[in-house]
């Protein structure tokens, strides 16, 4: 798989020469790189486990549903504001785009919502823009449109 | 640091020479290794996460919290009831000891408690109780006593 690619504004992605979209076993960055994704999968979506469907956990109770999706909105914006104080640039992991990018690239579209982004997390938001940007996703999401 | 030991009931553990709680980035029971400690991060965690303080989500609503408890209670038990049909013997990993024994020797204290375990997960609970019975936890065991 080709480890490079260019975005719209000419930013380039690359990655280990042994995987796309992950730094090597022995790489450097590779603990920073388990450690955002374990936040990912672990802290941050789990607040939409409980919050998107709160019937699910509190069933016939509106009040309660409502408090569950607030308290779980307020918990999830939390957890992006400590994720913004741990972003490189452009990328996650600085120079390497990695799987962590996808990942947040879809997550940007879901609450709070990209203008949030934009307004209290710019480093985050800019990841999301740029990986929205490259070809090879462009090319995907015209698939899927 | 040293990766033998033994129970009680004579079962040794091993692990890999270059690291004695998970499995070497290139042995092959590395990827099993991640895909339960994910399940148990970012899948059970979280049950007690949105379980054990209801009232931090939907403060004040007596109901909704007991509602709350009882979904996330009865969520968890299906998803140690799926991690029991991946359990090996007498290790998560078969023969090699890992950081996941010592990650659900903690847990099975937790809810819905050693009884539930022993009745309705008896793979887990072995491993839980033999997890216990290693010198090693014997020790840490004593000196938190």
């Amino acid at each position: 798989m080709s480890a490079h690619c260019r975005t719209d504004s000419g930013i380039e992605r690359s990655s280990s020469a042994t995987s796309s979209w992950a730094p090597a076993l022995d790489h450097a960055d590779r603990p920073a790189f388990l450690r955002r994704l374990i936040f990912l999968a672990s802290a941050i979506y789990p607040t939409f486990t409980y919050g998107d469907v709160p019937d699910r956990w509190v069933s016939g109770d509106e009040t309660a549903a409502e408090k569950l999706v607030e308290g779980t909105d307020t918990h999830r914006k939390t957890l992006y504001r400590y994720l913004e104080q741990h972003a490189g640039a452009p990328w996650f992991l600085d120079e390497m785009f990695s799987s962590i990018d996808l990942y947040f690239l879809v997550m940007r579209d879901w609450r709070p919502g990209v203008e949030w982004f934009e307004k209290e997390c710019p480093l985050l938001n800019a990841i999301g823009r740029r990986s929205a940007e490259l070809s090879e996703v462009e090319e995907i999401a015209k698939k899927l449109r």
